[in-house]
């Protein structure tokens, strides 16, 4: 790059996959990033940029480094999915004046898929599909391919429309390959064609094209008329990004993977939620308060609480994130929520039980007090049960009001179960105070 | 199919996607399975089958219903990565005898993908696939196409072998169609062909295919010679499993997604953790009766032990699970790791800082001892950094040593961190008793 041998330079770099092309590109200077942008056309920067993240590298800096009408032109030649991602994390003020920059059909494209909500099936599609008509024969319609193929996001299914630019059927390119020029494609087309509404779930999408198998998914409005096209790759990234959300909901974190620029963002995004913890746990110390005066009398109380609302924490926890994944997977009749309660009080009793008598006689052995190995035995047995419960019955109940259940973090049911531990171990041990003195 | 009419039966039937076929197969009663054996070829059948999930519905109960030489000719008939897919859930003996029913070809494939291990590119690649050599030309390799379509698992790369079979390049379907029949393949395929090794875990060919967006990528041994292929279907599925392993383990559960067949089952999964917990729980409880005579003398102590322990709980999972999602995806230097603890323990002071200013004040309010107020936040502001900084260390210290940092669940630094915070805010409430008293 630094010797300006722009021919040699342009043959190396532009041999590598796009994605190696991007890595590289990230570690330039922008000095040496500036010399890249006079080398390279609209075109090939347009896939560089597919392949950068948000994440990792803000799009700003790149984009402010560049000449605006050179940006538009890279948008323009970008996967329109693609471009809309880039375009949703700049400012409107911003992205607008790149669209007004572009070429008319290629911004409008973009303009429209904008619009739509995000995690939709719309907002994830793009719009370089293939159609043709069902009176075509193979023939034509492999002309037709050879021609749209270099623009297409995928050529493998092609989708045929009837007059009224209505989705019909499907055809494979295996199918156009396996048959004769003249076969009509009427003949071989696949009626039954699947296909998401642009205001599905990208959740949803993504389970039905892993259980199908699909490479492409359309995308049709209400009547039918097909309006893009979702790729296996796309559903790739949206099982990722789901799954680091659920993971990132169960510990708390606003988002697990996005890279935190220093510890100031850190504190600044897990704060809120620790406050809110933080006052549920003031409650806590209030209840206990209550008990000051059975505390007062018998001090050894207080060595076991973090014992039990600890273990009520973890059960909580295990329920909680069978009942979320349950949810996820799409066990949410309510026949199905029943029996998650069922097997879960069910489980909650078994893991109580054990628990409890280990408990028991390990405190009994330890302090050769048979009533302090009672109280602690039997709190640990009621405190596991219902905590298991509320574990699964928590999110249940935030599925059924339409909240997202993931929100129930796992430091939240465990500090509601850490309050329903304290209310049961000091109530017993407030009405059994006799035997304890 | 209850009317017995084949014809009628057969045409509907098939005509549905095989996942749906497979859906409608699994409500079916043994009766009802047994008259489709008869219907159906073994071919179809397996086309089924590849649609089942063990998770679901055992395997054996369907098997045991079939005819053995029917099932055989069905695992034939399956790609091969499927069919040992089930035969691995199959006890040896009896995967043995159908191997034997088998034919030698199909037998001996199935045999050889049985050997890798677990997890690894080998265990999950099928052999399904198409070579040419680089001195045929398009319209030979399109002829090649058609032949092996009916049965290849993806007929949009093919793969390009030298003399020895060695793997020299790779040309998509897209250039085949896009280039004259005359041309030779040499000239349009690509040399620069991404492979994985058969030994390489599952988990990096996700990641290499995630970021590259390949439909499928070929499996080498160590001289380069070609295995088999891995499809983006089969890599969906590893991301699934991925992400549901590290999230059942962030919440100490064994398989957050195996249906649980009871609260029998779920109870002897989760009970060897709750049991370690259990322990872990009574060494936090003997750490606090040391402190019994502190406990004695300033009986309200014992009020803030939860909200202590379960700040510290709380901050832990959340340094836990960023450091987990670092460490998977692929932060592993010894310069990040230093980077990560270095940025979790400012993040730790600042929101320890902000914590216990919060709850000094709200303690002070609430009793009105500025010396409680002061001990109990300045164990949350000491508790929260140290909390923060084990929940990313006992990670990072686990991959070090090659184990595999998500066994290092919530509910274990959860605990870990009662005993740290126990000890700090008992050792402070200790030294500063004069104040309290």
């Amino acid at each position: 790059l630094h010797e300006e041998n722009l021919h040699e330079f342009r043959r190396h770099y532009l041999e590598h996959h796009p994605y190696d092309q991007a890595r590289l590109f990230i570690l330039l200077s922008a000095k040496e990033r500036e010399m890249l942008y006079q080398y390279l056309s609209p075109g090939e920067m347009a896939e560089i940029f597919e392949n950068i993240e948000e994440e990792e590298h803000p799009y700003e800096t790149y984009l402010a480094e560049m000449n605006p009408s050179f940006a538009a032109d890279m948008f323009a030649e970008m996967y329109t999915d693609d471009a809309v991602d880039v375009l949703n994390e700049l400012d409107k003020a911003q992205a607008a004046s790149y669209l007004s920059l572009m070429n008319k059909k290629a911004a409008s494209e973009i303009r429209e898929l904008l619009h739509y909500e995000e995690s939709t099936a719309g907002s994830i599609m793009t719009t370089e599909f293939i159609t043709i008509s069902a009176q075509q024969n193979v023939g034509a319609a492999m002309e037709i391919l050879k021609a749209e193929a270099p623009d297409a996001e995928t050529i493998y299914y092609i989708y045929v429309t009837d007059g009224d630019k209505k989705l019909a059927g499907v055809v494979s390119l295996r199918d156009l390959i396996i048959s004769s020029d003249h076969t009509l494609i009427s003949d071989i087309m696949n009626e039954r064609v699947y296909s998401v509404s642009v205001a599905d779930d990208q959740e949803d999408v993504a389970r039905r094209m892993r259980d199908y198998n699909f490479l492409a998914l359309p995308v049709v409005d209400f009547q039918q008329h097909i309006l893009g096209i979702i790729t296996v790759d796309d559903i790739v990234d949206v099982i990722d990004e789901e799954a680091s959300e659920d993971y990132s909901r169960l510990a708390a974190v606003p988002d697990v993977d996005t890279a935190d620029r220093g510890p100031f963002s850190a504190a600044k995004k897990r704060l809120p939620w620790l406050i809110i913890l933080l006052f549920l746990g003031m409650l806590t110390a209030s209840l206990i308060g209550r008990f000051e005066a059975t505390l007062e009398q018998v001090a050894i109380l207080a060595v076991f609480i973090p014992l039990i609302a600890g273990m009520a924490g973890n059960t909580g926890t295990q329920a909680l994130a069978v009942a979320v994944r349950r949810i996820a997977l799409g066990d949410t009749t309510e026949e199905k929520k029943s029996k998650i309660l069922l097997k879960e009080a069910g489980t909650g009793l078994i893991t109580g039980t054990i628990c409890g008598i280990v408990v028991t006689i390990t405190v009994f052995i330890w302090h050769g007090q048979i009533f302090l190995g009672l109280l602690v035995g039997i709190s640990i047995f009621a405190t596991l049960t219902v905590a298991t419960v509320a574990g699964a019955f928590i999110p249940l109940l935030m599925h059924k009001f339409n909240i997202d259940p993931a929100v129930a973090s796992g430091p939240f049911i465990t500090t509601i179960n850490d309050i329903i531990s304290v209310l049961i171990y000091f109530g017993m041990a407030t009405m059994f105070m006799q035997y304890l003195l």
